[in-house]
């Protein structure tokens, strides 16, 4: 592809403040902006669809650590994962590890991206699976189209922890949590001996405040004897292939549906990331930017 | 053994009131009792040895669910391990898992039972130890008898995080905390990427009411792909022959040594339980009840 010669006009959203709590609209500015002339050795993509995820919170605070690259810069485009003309990124690939047949497996955020995904692969293992979300809609896609064994409203009770124990009678082997909070702690509490907490996301504390504070897990590992792990999905880089070819296996085989919540036009991003907070999105929440070019 | 004809007098312990926070001198009360009428199939024994342990305050609590079997019954003896005559009971042996060459390792409560046992083998297996404990003494023995890298006087410094980053610059690999509480989140602070966290006891919170409240871990957890595991000693059952053949070893070889603090006389048991919440002790606490009788 070779440079255009006159400027063309590009747009960007920059990380206007850092955000205290949930961001706001001031958390982003919409900036147009000169489209710099091609170098050697570069190429010219066009954005067609933007991911927004939760855990691009995370890299919105102050501060100098994080996981996997620099915090977003104040005044610097917020970058994320993109399908654009040109070159392409695959969306994430993750890795759901520790899931035993006949295990009783709970995923909280389970309408989401993630939580679909690692609810079904749970289904495929031969897991008994309850899933947690927020809305009628979402128990019945949980029920109806994802075939997990019982979908859990967390806003149509106000004792989680009893909700839990009857959805699990026989108490709960393998927590996948996406969410943390009073969630977390509802479900926690009726965890088995050997149960296994694989700690994804923590999207109730993203806005809390850092650091987040309430019951404190240990002693119920040591009477459980029970596990704990976090993880960051590029711990698992080297399995990314594999577990992409298993994955699109399973989707072949229609054993895995998968969802996506389309957005229309780039300046949606701002309030579609706001929306994530307050459980909008079924499935994997995408902006579409553009067209891809017809030559 | 023949059971005596005539009504022999006994001593017991029962537990006179659940505890609110620290046990207090009513927690206990002390009886004298009819020694029962042996039966067929049933030994005499004399307690020599009683073993007093933090863990035992778990089970003074309320409450129909514990670790390994029923709580403390009112009114009922207290129940613990010991050493008697006619029938011998050995003391616990317990599994350190997960220890690597060349990482860090942070033990919590060394100059206790289980810490300095814990923390000699860390060093057995090459690793560098810091041990953390509350007195000059017990820095002392663990710096000059133990022979860890470095102790840690968490009563001589109001901000333990900095001081486990002094002792540990390239960070804390794996911790065995035998504490919780603050002492945890110093140390915790400190963790690795990929750290592995024991949580073997919670002596500072096991008197705070339950469930006790704190800085959660699940954000550092995923931050740093680290896991953190609960363990009781009886999920190693299997293991214990082993365990304790190789630690006889160690311990004749002087690889590794051991304390005992053994305070004289059954009406002191409630007083050294008490005082194992004030760091009274170093090495196992045990307390002597009688003679062996020379036949």
């Amino acid at each position: 592809m070779s440079p255009s010669n006159a400027k063309e006009q590009n747009q960007e959203i920059v990380l206007a403040k850092h955000p205290t709590g949930v961001p706001i609209t001031d958390t982003f500015q919409m900036n147009d902006i000169d489209m710099p002339a091609l170098r050697d050795n570069e190429v010219l993509i066009k954005t067609i669809y933007v991911s927004v995820d939760p855990g691009m919170r995370g890299f919105m605070d102050k501060g100098d650590d994080d996981v996997a690259g620099d915090k977003y810069a104040l005044n610097k485009p917020i970058t994320s994962r993109s399908v654009a003309q040109m070159i392409k990124s695959n969306g994430e690939s993750f890795v759901i590890g520790d899931i035993q047949k006949g295990d009783t497996v709970v995923v909280s955020g389970a309408a989401g991206s993630v939580g679909s995904i690692a609810s079904q692969i749970a289904k495929i293992k031969g897991c008994k699976v309850i899933g947690i979300a927020g809305s009628p809609k979402k128990i019945d896609y949980l029920e109806h189209e994802l075939g997990l064994d019982k979908g859990t409203n967390y806003k149509q009770t106000d004792d989680m922890q009893t909700a839990i124990k009857e959805a699990c009678p026989n108490g709960v082997d393998v927590f996948f949590d996406n969410v943390g909070g009073k969630l977390f702690d509802a479900v926690f509490a009726n965890i088995n001996r050997h149960g296994r907490i694989t700690i994804c996301g923590q999207i109730a504390d993203y806005n809390t405040g850092s650091p987040p504070k309430g019951l404190r897990p240990m002693h119920t590992l040591i009477k459980n004897s029970a596990r704990m792990e976090g993880f960051v999905v590029f711990d698992f880089s080297d399995e990314f292939d594999e577990a992409k070819k298993q994955i699109a296996e399973w989707y072949n085989e229609e054993k895995i549906i998968y969802k996506e919540n389309l957005i229309q036009s780039f300046e949606k991003i701002p309030a579609v990331f706001i929306g994530l907070f307050i459980g909008e999105n079924i499935g994997k929440q995408m902006v579409k930017t553009g067209n891809v070019n017809v030559s």
